[in-house]
């Protein structure tokens, strides 16, 4: 659904346009999300168990079918550091590939911890805030998380301590830094602060940590002192509610375009910036409004939603989460070492499952060298440099384009550009010297995992 | 000339409203600046001198006298990816500093590279692509002005060689690898591809290079061949034009807020991003419209404007480059080494330095571990990571409205954010950490420097 228009690059909004309310889809869905069920008894859980680790208000959003969620203002005063970020049009990307497609990109590498994760830190420190609690328990991989949860804690004034899996800890000094900067404690994961952590060190002394290690140590802390709770920074329903400020200003911004996307793209490791950027329009969907064609960018090394099944499991490695149904490819899988750090994760945020399931969106998953030539392709055209995860919808972004040009037809292509590769300079060296690996999607290893599925 | 307002925190603006020309301060100094001098004959220099290193657009602008020049579409377009960049009312920095104070800052990090270089590196890039140059050579030294112009060639289709400080080289890959991304040529200077980089390896081999030095490589190359051209980022008069872009939006901004500044800080090193947030207000005082306070916040490692003599100096330590007048510490004067690299240099810009010789500027100078301390506050109360050199704006304003509080009054107060620090963090680690220096003004050094200044 092209349109002629002027030749303009970005779509800005005041920040009055901030939007004033969360984008609620379990109001819109076709089918009631399964429950999740608590990991000892795999009976459902209410609200109750879930209060020692989130305050009420996000307990509350997370099981609401209220279409609406009003953002309070002290949200939106701490979104307009940042908020509304630009949508951008694409024009030299289009050149360089030579294709009557327009590419459109919202940026969310604005904020200033580099990426969408802000939109929902900022949300759960105010919430957190508002409810007496003083500091904030959470885990970090490559620290795109930690970093925006610091940032968070800083704005609302929160302690904020972040358990940083230790090979990243040690191999990413500057995520680390930022985060201390923005004044939070960051600990190598497994440490001995926790009984967890302790544990594992005594049996593995130079364990080198993982996201589920740290996660089991966050939530440790957060359960044993009154004044903190945990936070998480995909999967869960609310925040992928928080994310769904990036779809509600970019369909503004693109009625400012006066355009209407044919596709639209996001990367999908949890599923938090792919729900972000496509809910509003997959309510449209929902309610009859609108057809778009949606597609959810895996890697290749953890592609969940392509490959995995449909299925109740344990979130975490440790099993302490509650057990949701999602596609999965078993939480004993740890995916190979690709540089998107926030796609490897071995499940998917269960609302994004549920849409998969009921065909509203496609997957498709992608290898990270092509997604690295892709990154660089849109870093020499458009003078962003993207983040590792990101280049996944870039590559397929691209592919639709390359597509578009075949057919001679004008499609309109709308992806989400989730945050800046400024800490991922090292993989992109990689990249350049030609160094890089494929992963194979690796079949056995997900067959073994899957066998460990949990029985509900 | 505060006004209560509403609580708004960015001022953004359309791209339409990117300036449609620049400001030329030329047109309305009261003292006529002294010529620059042949580095042989220390003759005044004509256009011919430079036709080998420069674009003739480019050396016309050097010289012209016009108020305003128009900004080709072109680069006008490139601009569009980042420009116009917004202007902060920096309301959390208020509370966190219990002033009365209203702090206005403007946010030059949103650029690909990450600070103001490439308004002048794109419109270098534009005239030379326009006269037909197929390659650039320039240096850099901690890599800002390298990315900018690497990412200006890439937008234009030049190819970029870019002479890097061997220490920089080897210790701040990641700029490197931004250059390299954005398909830039970059090697360690001293190198082995230039007659000047073989002869000072062959005496030093080890030699861990200086901005001197890679100058020195860079203009031999864009001398010798003919096909390229030479690039500078900072103190000559046309990179100052180019950067006036800053400052022409940043008072259609304040417009927006319906304040005017009391006083305008930007920190100064060769002085561009200084000249180009205070030229624009400049020439309003100039032309007898308005009056402002405007301060050159300097390091007290290299000082040139608050300690530095105003004599005809050489720009390069080489004496290759033409001599100027200006505000020096002499051209053999090497500063220590702080973190805020774009800051270690010897003179100022002849332009700055005739205002402040026209007494149209203050000058002040700080130490570094009070502008890293005037950093940390900044990034937790805005969110954004400075640069190390814009921690020297954001001292002097803090400062500013400090003493605003002390004498009740609400002071408004603007300064020029330059750039993010996302590359500077080991620098952030070594602050809070304990561990960085403050460096006393070498003023002995300083006069055996100012002993060799040329005779002319």
């Amino acid at each position: 659904m092209a349109n002629a228009g002027s030749r303009r690059t970005k779509f800005v909004l005041d920040e009055d346009r901030i939007p004033r309310a969360w984008y609620n889809i379990a109001a819109d869905l076709r089918t009631a999300p399964p429950p999740p069920l608590h990991p000892g008894t795999h009976q459902p859980i209410g609200p109750a168990d879930l209060a020692p680790l989130f305050p009420m208000a996000l307990i509350l959003q997370e099981v609401s079918t209220d279409r609406e969620i009003e953002i309070p203002d002290p949200v939106r005063e701490a979104y307009a550091l940042y908020r509304p970020s630009p949508l951008y049009r694409a024009h030299r990307l289009e050149a360089a590939l030579d294709t009557p497609a327009h590419i459109y990109y919202k940026y969310e590498g604005v904020s200033p911890a580099g990426s969408h994760k802000p939109n929902t830190a900022l949300s759960q420190a105010f919430f957190n805030k508002q409810e007496g609690v003083k500091r904030i328990a959470t885990e970090t991989g490559a620290g795109q998380w930690g970093s925006a949860m610091s940032f968070a804690g800083a704005v609302f004034g929160l302690e904020v301590k972040v358990y940083m899996v230790r090979a990243s800890y040690d191999q990413k000094p500057y995520r680390r830094i930022l985060m201390e900067t923005y004044g939070a404690e960051v600990v190598a994961s497994p440490s001995l602060t926790t009984n967890y952590g302790r544990a594992v060190l005594a049996q593995t002394p130079d364990s080198p940590g993982s996201l589920g290690m740290a996660i089991s140590e966050a939530v440790e802390d957060a359960a044993t002192r009154d004044d903190t709770k945990y936070a998480l920074g995909s999967v869960l329903n609310h925040v992928l509610l928080h994310q769904t400020v990036i779809g509600l200003e970019a369909q503004e911004q693109m009625a400012m375009a006066g355009e209407q996307p044919d596709v639209i793209i996001g990367c999908a490791g949890g599923g938090s910036n792919f729900a972000g950027l496509t809910f509003p329009f997959i309510g449209q969907m929902l309610r009859g409004e609108a057809s778009y064609r949606i597609i959810a960018a895996e890697p290749e090394a953890a592609p969940s939603l392509t490959r995995g099944v449909y299925a109740y499991d344990f979130g975490d490695t440790g099993h302490m989460a509650p057990i949701v149904k999602m596609h999965t490819l078993g939480s004993d899988f740890i995916p190979e070492p690709i540089h998107a750090g926030g796609l490897r994760y071995h499940g998917m945020s269960p609302l994004v499952s549920l849409l998969k399931e009921d065909g509203l969106i496609e997957a498709t998953s992608v290898h990270q060298r092509a997604c690295f030539d892709a990154g660089v392709t849109f870093a020499r055209a458009e003078g962003i440099l993207p983040a590792p995860e990101p280049t996944h919808a870039i590559k397929v972004a691209i592919d639709q384009a390359l597509e578009a040009r075949e057919a001679g037809e004008e499609r309109v292509i709308l992806f989400n550009l989730c945050g800046h590769g400024h800490f991922d300079l090292a993989a992109y060296e990689r990249h350049l010297a030609g160094t890089l690996e494929d992963y194979e999607y690796p079949a056995e290893k997900v067959t073994e995992a899957l066998a460990a599925l949990p029985r509900v």
